[in-house]
């Protein structure tokens, strides 16, 4: 893309629907000239005017005027994109924001690019990717933690932690560079294994950053749950019961695929995605083998599993022979209808029936919800410390790079190992390989393919 | 509702989806003491900062840090309500918004009412209801006519036409009450006749006015265009065909049940409503009587219909006899399927059939739909003229009010018509119920229910 100073950028940063307020926001060195095209306001005009000021009067076209409307000006580089922005804040709804919109590129802006926006602050060097790709975080986020995660990786607590990572990497693999200066066999003993330990040291703090992919996967995507057993058990009913306890049901992500038996929610900041199946067992039945299939896709995929049973009829708990313990929560729901004998919540299952988790519901009347949540959370903070105050946390995008630069690492030190002077050469090349990989989280490295990957999935006028 | 010093209300004033930037609005007289509990930014303070000022900072709760944020700071009287007003913009999509709204709440202010900020910029005397009514008509416009028509509503257009009427029937009100004061038989020949003749000018002013209606009727509700036919005669085809030549198809209006049948769009700036029947004759072999009732009236209601048949079958015009020919156009789609005899454009019809419009049409090869836009305009002008500059329209609260307040100077001139001194208590106190019911229209005179009527049908953040 070329940025040059013909080209200014528009789009409408707010979203559509009826509303009190939306927002077509300019950046570029033209912003200001184009403002003094469209908008009629008292002497002086917009060129004229202090950045970080607010001015009112009406967005005019070739045909009129167009609307009542609030212009905010903040001149570079103390905007968003650190270029001159011009935002003009007309009427909600449909109409308003498209005619100021045209206005606007009749007089000589560009629709903007999704995500170009904040594309410019990074190429202005305003922001790394890091923070680029926290922004889209925030705006997708559905949960406050989600939300407040986002936050702290936007304020640049996970571009310090990468920042930190690549200067010790570039550190080592200087002092290992060095070492080639040493006539041969003149290298004093100890510089080998230090550099090691420290690229060792360096490893562990990957893996602890690598540690945080699994809250950021559960914040971004949702936690996967799986709702399994056999008509009747009650599985509507729960749905209903965990909907009904929270503040708001999150809307779709637009851009996921919903499947018509998915509902989401979020508990205890965790957004969760709850997907109705008819369980394993009885899939057998199903004449199409591809529903048993679609089944064992979602239970390798979930990242939690509730088998219901019904204790008003007979449970063969033989079933749970096909779940995961770890991952699986197991509902004796109608406790309150039930007059048999029954398994005690940790009693016997078929071979390793202590190690799944009990609980006795009566959903009808609530009881066992609470207690349900309570392990909800328990068993999705296995692998991520929910308890604790949101972090910034690692992306897929993150996890890919740290993964293969942390291979290279490995790599090196194995070389290192061998305490030859005749690897020096590999071990440092594989550090500069880990370098580039690594630089490519912040951006400090980047191909443009990569930024079209990421500002692509941006909305427009982000 | 009780507007005390106390009472700062905030509201999200953008619509809620993905979008980058959230609008949360604080007015009254605590805007910036709560801006500065939760806005977090370089000296000086929110409340000791300047008016139409942009600020850079972080909104900030008793749990830490909500979103990264840019302030807006109004003060009274210069702002939307005429109080003070902040604004803070924050990341969009659906949790930031949220956050920083319920930091507000916590700090101080009360959750706004659906329109409760324009109904203070009523209150405070910055806009009358007939601006009040603008803001409302130009969000929920869907069509640029509308949205043209409402930005001259809300720029005062109608407002000083209201405020004409009034000041002239108060003027001769007042020549009328005075001529009480006149000894009995002292009255001059000339003053009667005189004031029923402006009051008869002031009349005509009415039905001028009044005539706006249709026009805003349509842009406010769009047009009922109701299309019937034989099944297969080509009316899905006449659907897309006029869906596909628009640029936009418009969203549902919130709030207007969406007949599963309707289809939106705009034609030459009106927005039409689309709906697809059996026809009347049809409707007849139909089971339940509800279906047949439910079309008549559609037909009642509609503002035009398009009546469809295929040349390549039999055609029988004498369907046409259920049909006002004013209000029609009649279709012959599958011209070019055709070899037998047809009728004429201007061809025969049972009764009246000379008065019918006809079209021949190939709507698979889009044959004839330029013809037909331009007859729908035109058959839609009939009472409005929709190729002029857009004016600002009343609305059917508007005409309420024209239509009683001209039935009370109708009834002051029939009186004073008599001639007779005795009666002119009566006029002047007919003169008088006029004067209120139009003080009605731009708020001069107006009761809370009044004022709840109009405002809950905002929406929150307005």
């Amino acid at each position: 893309m070329n940025i040059g100073p013909e080209d200014t950028i528009v789009a409408i940063a707010t979203a559509p629907g009826e509303a009190s307020v939306s927002i077509v926001r300019l950046s570029g060195s033209e912003a200001l000239a184009i403002a003094d095209k469209v908008f009629e306001c008292m002497a002086p005009c917009p060129s004229e005017r202090a950045s970080h000021t607010v001015v009112y009067g009406h967005v005019r076209g070739e045909l009129g005027k167009v609307d009542e409307s609030l212009m905010i000006i903040m001149r570079a580089p103390r905007s968003y994109t650190a270029e001159d922005v011009v935002e003009l804040h007309g009427h909600g709804g449909s109409v308003c924001g498209r005619r100021i919109l045209r206005v606007c590129i009749e007089a000589g802006a560009r629709l903007a690019e999704p995500g170009e926006f904040t594309k410019r602050a990074f190429l202005n060097g305003r922001i790394d990717l890091v923070q680029a790709e926290a922004v889209l975080d925030l705006i997708r986020s559905t949960s406050e933690r989600a939300s407040a995660a986002a936050l702290e990786q936007l304020d640049g607590r996970l571009s310090e932690r990468f920042e930190d990572l690549y200067e010790r990497v570039l550190m080592e693999t200087a002092r290992l560079e060095a070492t080639l200066d040493f006539p041969e066999d003149e290298l004093p003993e100890a510089v080998l294994p230090a550099i090691r330990q420290s690229l060792s040291d360096i490893a562990a703090d990957f893996a602890s950053l690598l540690g945080t992919w699994e809250e950021g996967h559960l914040l971004r995507d949702g936690a996967l749950v799986v709702i399994s057993g056999k008509p009747n058990v009650g599985k509507s009913t729960l749905l209903n019961a965990l909907l009904g306890s929270q503040r708001a049901i999150v809307s779709d992500i637009p851009g996921t695929t919903r499947d018509s038996i998915e509902e989401q929610l979020v508990i205890g900041g965790v957004p969760l995605r709850l997907v109705d199946t008819a369980g394993l067992r009885e899939t057998e039945d199903y004449v199409e083998q591809a529903g048993i299939e679609r089944t064992r896709k979602l239970l390798e995929q979930s990242d939690l599993q509730l088998v219901m049973f019904d204790l008003s009829e007979s449970v063969d708990l033989s079933e749970l022979a096909d779940y995961d313990p770890v991952k699986t929560i197991v509902l004796l729901n109608k406790a309150d209808l039930s007059n048999r004998d029954r398994p005690s919540p940790s009693g016997p299952s078929p071979s390793r029936g202590s190690e799944f988790t009990f609980i006795e519901t009566s959903l009808l009347s609530g009881h066992g919800l609470t207690l349900l949540r309570e392990k909800l959370l328990e068993k999705l903070s296995t692998n991520a410390d929910l308890s604790a105050r949101p972090q910034a946390v690692i992306s897929e995008r993150h996890r890919g790079l740290l993964d293969q630069s942390l291979a290279d690492l490995n790599e090196a030190m194995e070389l290192l190992a061998l305490n030859r002077e005749d690897v020096i050469v590999l071990a440092a090349s594989r550090c500069r390989d880990a370098l580039e990989t690594l630089g490519q989280a912040t951006g400090k490295i980047y191909q443009e393919a990569l930024l079209d990957r990421i500002f692509s999935s941006f909305c427009i006028g982000k």
